[in-house]
């Protein structure tokens, strides 16, 4: 037998919080050829808790130039992610920032603008979604064009609650931003106009409708209900020429009782995207180690799109008239 | 014992293409309380094979006029519908027309006003979805506000295919008008406002989504596609405050083979709503018995409203602007 | 126009209980054709409120005797089936007799050899599964071979709790006998052998499992459950060679709410199997009227093979051996 | 920062087969904390293509005990279990060996009792279907008492078509085997006794019910059909005293198409429990880097038993008695 270096990659999470503590346990846990070096957050004892056993940091940047730290997870809050991808690519360190990628489109631009300079793919958005086995077994039907070209995509995103303070705006820009990234990636499309009509009775424009057209000439149409109470409920349907496909319920189990029949739904979206969480980091991991970035990984660029249509989307929300939908240049 | 008179509802049917025949053959052999006495059609041929036995004419108005015909039902093409309706009116008889009630909102103005002045309720519209009993949970459930407020109610209405002639407006005056009428009903307020977005790809306005702004300040959401292709496929979702109710796959068994679990969909409505046709009837043959019109049927307003809306939005689909939506004084 | 008598066939139902109600309300309203001429009860008050204005009487031999009787459907007492039908059959009627046709073979075998003296098909069991959509579905898929031949037949009789005085043996004669009558239906073939294997935990072998094997090579596997708490639920599924057809959950409408999406179970058979008893009724009613018995209904021989097998699996149940099982020769 | 070592398990695979390929995908790219130090097959070209760029080899104790192997996965024909086993425990090395842990109960009783001796829990037989999460989620039910206790657990295990060589007892020993592993570890409990009723129609007893008594009072009633034509199935339903819990269809998506909404069924067993697999591999890993073996791993005395049962259900299957079911002692 001969021998082999097997090479495992360091990697340092920016936030404790919810999902920088899943990161952190995903990657330190459930990913192959990677492993947890330290856990950065402005609050040292969540940063010890989250890096279980790996070196725990107040400070990001420290983290970012460590020499262990061959890679950078980011999910510290969203006002920080742009300093942090910049000082990651300056570091010339791969990294995966947890959406939105900057909170601006002149911030993101600044992004894709310094990774172009760079000469490398560096940057990959957390639109986490690309990796959920049921959107990757639709976008391969529609790839494959299994059931004729797509006419209407419909898409349900529903939280159980939202807090009382979320205003429709946050929802587009912490919500409705999967939806904006998900969709333009099953389809291979780009938007080009938006109409959003929220429930009248509500105030605060929970629920509404978004129509979106498409360059590919379909609609997406996305009912996005922060309040809907029964729990958490992301649910998929493209309607095509020759059929539909859809997503199924996503229990794994049935349970009869008190008269009926029923299929559970997750609280939130942790368990719900478990698995696509796990697959995107292996994916990112995997993309390092082989050199070429993961095929479906959400791109700069992509995640620059999500930030500037959704800003677009807020303000069409108030008109409520049909809104076209532009891009910037690509400085690529 | 002591005795008693059973009474059977003498009955006549004009019209025997698809849903003519069908209807004779409700009456004739599913409902209880009625009788077939006569079918009438342009085509003698058409008129006694429908006509299983019982007289078969050509002439609607004898029909009409003849003493053994105590009600009558219409299903005879639709432009004919406004002059056969007066002709019931005007022999003081109950009649079930087929939807449309008429093809404007004048002809149905004037049987609304024709029934006003005879001063007893004789006219149904035949829009039988009411009876469906998918529907009619979902109706209890709503009116029981079990889950509830409603914020956005969603629909499908998917053909498997439409003539090569048959163009958006008649999508629109066909087909979406059964969601017109039974979305008002469900939800017990009336439309103010549509949105009108076709698919921008296809010529045809086909598939096409509506969406309907409501008085009680909730949303209707509908879908039309005339060229669905896998089959029949109607389908009804209410979100609500807090939860939704649906409609279940219409099929009674499920198949496994090559390699799927497989639910089958009607090639048309007929099948589908089977059980609404025969009960609509049956409700109408027991209000005609019991002196009272049956209480979820669609009278002759109601008529007048789907043919009035889908007018407006015929309009509306034209120039993809929110467009308010009006409706006549009622006269009574 | 000519003219034409329409017949409608007079009945007389013997019981007021819950289903000799709801058969009185089924031939009053919900069939065509037919309509309620009396109503017999030992108890007066309970007659006379089925009866809905026809005549309610507590003598089951002169509503026989009635010549505006021209049929007669028994749901009295199990002991009373035996006198009754023949009673019927002496009386030259048609007679649809709830199960069991009579609670031993040899009365059994009195009726079926009264009727086939009288040379006429006068006795229909009121095994009204036979009538319900999914099982027909089913047995049609077999009959025309669509997944080649059965293998194992699997079906699930569960209620949602039984009296405390409830006895396995009870179980079998009251519950099992449908599943008994609708599976050799299903499968056009008879038992050779039954294995039963209660639960071991319980004292009342509830649950238990039963195999039988038929004479065209296919197993039965009946899971009889008395106190199965979530509600009543009937499935059946056919394991082919090719395939599979079984049952679809039997609910309209799936409600979420609560962290589920659920399909509810009915408490009892009776709105299970509504429409059940309407379509055995009507097709009852159709056969008299066109002068030819109901051709699915049950007869009287198969009334006798399911009392006669009953008997068998009641001891077969206290051996917990495989036992053969056997028919008297049919007279016929 | 401070530093920490991360520790990497070495995994040597024996067997490059279907599984062994498929296991040496696992631990190189889909498991944290473990590399992929070699692959031993008979035929070097096939140890080649699955070691993926690690070593390969014909001589699998040369592998064993090569010292940069530290852990065993064993997926070999299953007459080299037995040996390969032994020689792991001898090494002191953990093992993972597919079932069977071998082929006779008294080869079983010389693994266990080596391990006994070893003085540490080193063997892991490979019943991956207690890490599929359909499974863990009636487990979690089961255990929690949330239904109430089990009365009977029904199992389908169907098969798409078996090789026509392949024999009744080869159904039991090598997919009956599973049922067994898994139905006692949802239940924690012992079978007292197996009645086996094949198809009648089928010379090669397949299909064939195998009705299991447990100590704990409930039923294990298994079908197993290993030419169920339309795919491979496994199904699972714990029929409790308050209620069932029973597993999902397992496709993530539904099409729509051609007349039918369908969901589909994998063609073998690794899709099906692609998850199952890696999540058992990850939880061994994670139980020799933590030093406690995996708490819901198959041990060598499951693996005993599991051979043990196998070989007296054969026999039953040929008497179709009621055949009591025993162990031996454990040397434990």
């Amino acid at each position: 037998m001969g021998g082999r270096t097997v090479k495992s990659i360091g990697i340092g999470v920016i936030g404790a919080g919810v999902m920088g503590a899943e990161h952190a346990r995903i990657l330190a846990s459930d990913v192959s050829g990677a492993h947890l070096v330290a856990v950065a957050d402005a609050d040292p004892a969540r940063a010890e808790a989250a890096a279980r056993g790996a070196r725990a940091t107040t400070d990001a940047e420290a983290l970012i130039a460590d020499p262990a730290v061959e890679a950078v997870l980011i999910a510290s809050p969203d006002a920080t992610h742009h300093r942090l991808v910049l000082a990651a690519i300056a570091a010339g360190k791969p990294v995966l920032c947890e959406k939105p990628l900057a909170t601006s489109t002149a911030e993101c631009l600044e992004i894709v603008t310094a990774e172009a300079r760079s000469g490398r793919r560096l940057v990959q958005t957390g639109f986490m979604r690309r990796f959920d086995p049921a959107y990757r077994e639709m976008k391969a039907a529609i790839d494959d064009n299994t059931l004729g070209a797509v006419r209407i995509l419909h898409c349900q995103h529903r939280n159980a609650a939202a807090p009382s303070w979320f205003t429709g705006a946050m929802a587009v820009t912490n919500s409705l931003v999967h939806e904006i990234d998900v969709c333009r990636w099953l389809l291979s499309t780009e938007y080009t106009a938006v109409t959003v009509i929220p429930c009248p009775s509500e105030a605060s424009n929970d629920p509404a409708m978004f129509i979106f057209e498409t360059a590919a000439g379909s609609l997406v149409s996305v009912e996005l209900f922060m309040n809907a109470d029964y729990g958490y409920h992301v649910h998929a349907e493209a309607v095509c020429a020759g059929g539909t496909i859809g997503m199924a319920h996503p229990a794994v189990t049935r349970t009869r009782r008190n008269g009926a029949e029923e299929g559970s739904f997750p609280a939130n979206w942790v368990p719900r995207f478990r698995d696509a969480y796990r697959l995107q980091n292996q994916a990112w991991i995997d993309g390092i180690r082989g050199g070429t970035p993961a095929a479906d990984g959400s791109t700069a660029w992509d995640g620059l799109v999500a930030t500037c249509l959704a800003d677009q989307i807020v303000v069409a929300m108030t008109t409520r008239e049909r809104t076209r939908l532009t891009l910037p240049e690509s400085p690529s």
